[in-house]
């Protein structure tokens, strides 16, 4: 028996790993409704849409999910910052025959806060996990006095035990091979940043909450090794990208099934903060960390969306953050029940729970 | 039964990484006695040394071992940035009082050549692993006609597939967690090389000839993970340096047993190529990975070992090159067939061969 599934009444502790942008309450409710933890990424949605799919979650399924926020903090424009950014993007304007007066400005990413809170009250949605740390002490007080189980990700060691101090139920090894925005919140140094085989054991050494691995895991074996290597849990988001409830869009389906997905990388070109996505035209040609003066998250995405927007109408994903593990080949173009059942024959050696 | 451990007579198929400059043949032996596969690194060992070394090895065990060679190309010497590196550390050579007419030149490190292929005929090493690709296929050819088992590491799929056909028997899919140099041959760019959760499944997916596993490998549950994802054999190397018969230095080893071995970096700063070590003074205050006009492989260490042994004597890692790779708690200060035992228990799954 896993403590990790018994304790959040799943049949295996595998968790569909939250991913803003890809994913709304169908990829959850096909997860949770297999036994394992689905996931429901808020950080893209308005309160109203995050009631709705809230909504369409609790009329679909009775089963357990998890409800996702990012908890950065909201920053402050920098007009010196936005306009050299645009400037930089200019001759894609030119090229793509985009006006540049299109570009927006402002935050594509709320904060965890008051109306999230509400709604996390409102709801009480079992686990509610966290990405860049925790939100602010009064905050995290509400969501865990509605009893839900709280998991946030952590890069380093020192992350982690801050995690456990500060109210995590559980903390997640986020491993460098994990798609997406990198969790980091203590340290912005990337080196300080390692695979999921170094990390996760240093973390289970030092933990006394579960700790859930992430990053690379993409099948079954994946699922057995990450177990062999003491995680109480275990989390996949990349193999989920192609699943029919995931609303990738078609050309990021296309780059991860094509050659050049074994090539990501870190970038910081979409958003503003690093995360790992396959490597395309315009991380290449401006390179894919770029230094101040460049919009804080998420303020980046702003003067990007109008690009990305031309260049997908026309098939391109030139402009577009194409989210990617380091380990695509997980991908699979099937229903996400499929992919669930696939992935936790890695459990082979637990008794399933419920 | 394992068919990687049968072919090469082995008990185990774990291999002991070879490690340049901080193991001679006591650990080789050591291992190999054990019925790992112990390896001896010939990267900085003259013919003579190397002689002494081998025949030392036959002395003592009739075991099966593995010798390990450099197989860059030479490079010219680099008058004008061998010159702009010393002048970078000249402050260090005032502030050690240290004079900079000590600084040597030349290259620290042969690629595998002429008289080392003499000594593979002469002493017919059951196995024969090259780091940085394959020698020139004359010399290759020489190694194979000794009936010598041929490895090498790959850093991505594209090099993986590449020793395939030029020959190696098997690959190690050098995880980016892996301490000391990376191994890679076809790109230099970082980004494309991945974690070994990430790396190892798509190797092995890809390739007809057995895959080690190595990089972040550092304990049972770690050869068991390792296992479990599909490799045919584990390599590590880390998880030695603090054994009795490795020559690890006193500050080496007090660095992998401090807070700090929490930090590793790829820096080219000793070498010349990106290897992975500790984050210590020199790296952090020069920057890890120096760009051009730095001296080509091997020949940036000339200038730093002066430095490097004034600091050494009194206690200071400052200017060492401390390798070590991202997960330094499987160290043990114990007699390597003690740590080879304990490593071993994570193939339970397995029947030892012979």
């Amino acid at each position: 028996m896993n403590a990790f599934a018994q304790r959040l009444s799943l049949r295996w502790p595998l968790i569909q790993a939250p991913m803003a942008g890809v994913q709304l309450h169908a990829l959850t409710v096909a997860v949770s409704d297999t036994g394992a933890l689905g996931s429901l990424p808020a950080a893209m949605l308005s309160p109203d849409a995050l009631r709705n799919e809230l909504q369409a979650i609790r009329a679909k399924t009775a089963k357990p999910f998890n409800l996702n926020f990012f908890c950065h903090e909201e920053p402050a424009p920098d007009p010196a910052a936005e306009a050299a950014w645009l400037a930089t993007l200019r001759p894609y304007y030119a090229e793509l025959g985009v006006d540049p007066a299109q570009a927006g400005s402002g935050a594509s990413r709320a904060p965890f806060g008051e109306a999230a809170a509400s709604l996390v009250e409102a709801f009480g949605p079992p686990v509610v996990s966290f990405h860049f740390g925790l939100p602010p002490p009064a905050l995290l007080q509400r969501v865990k006095a509605t009893g839900a189980f709280v998991l946030s990700s952590a890069t380093t060691l020192d992350e982690a035990r801050w995690l456990q101090q500060h109210g995590a139920d559980a903390v997640i090894a986020q491993g460098l091979e994990a798609g997406g925005h990198r969790g980091h919140f203590l340290s912005g140094d990337l080196s300080r940043q390692a695979g999921t085989m170094a990390l996760l054991p240093q973390l289970k050494a030092a933990l006394q909450v579960p700790v859930v691995a992430a990053g690379g895991i993409a099948d079954a074996a994946g699922v057995a090794a990450a177990m062999a290597l003491g995680a109480d849990a275990v989390q996949v988001g990349t193999a989920y990208l192609l699943c029919d409830e995931a609303t990738t869009s078609p050309v990021h389906r296309a780059a991860l099934q094509g050659e050049a997905a074994v090539h990501t990388a870190l970038t910081n070109l979409f958003t503003g903060r690093p995360a790992r996505g396959i490597v395309n035209r315009v991380m290449r040609e401006l390179g894919p960390l770029r230094g101040a003066p460049h919009p804080a998250f998420p303020r980046a995405t702003a003067a990007l969306a109008p690009l990305r927007a031309a260049a997908d109408a026309r098939g391109s994903g030139d402009f577009s953050p194409l989210w990617s593990g380091q380990n695509p080949r997980g991908c699979r173009a099937v229903p996400a029940a499929a992919l669930t059942q696939a992935l936790c024959r890695g459990f082979d050696n637990l008794e399933p729970h419920s």
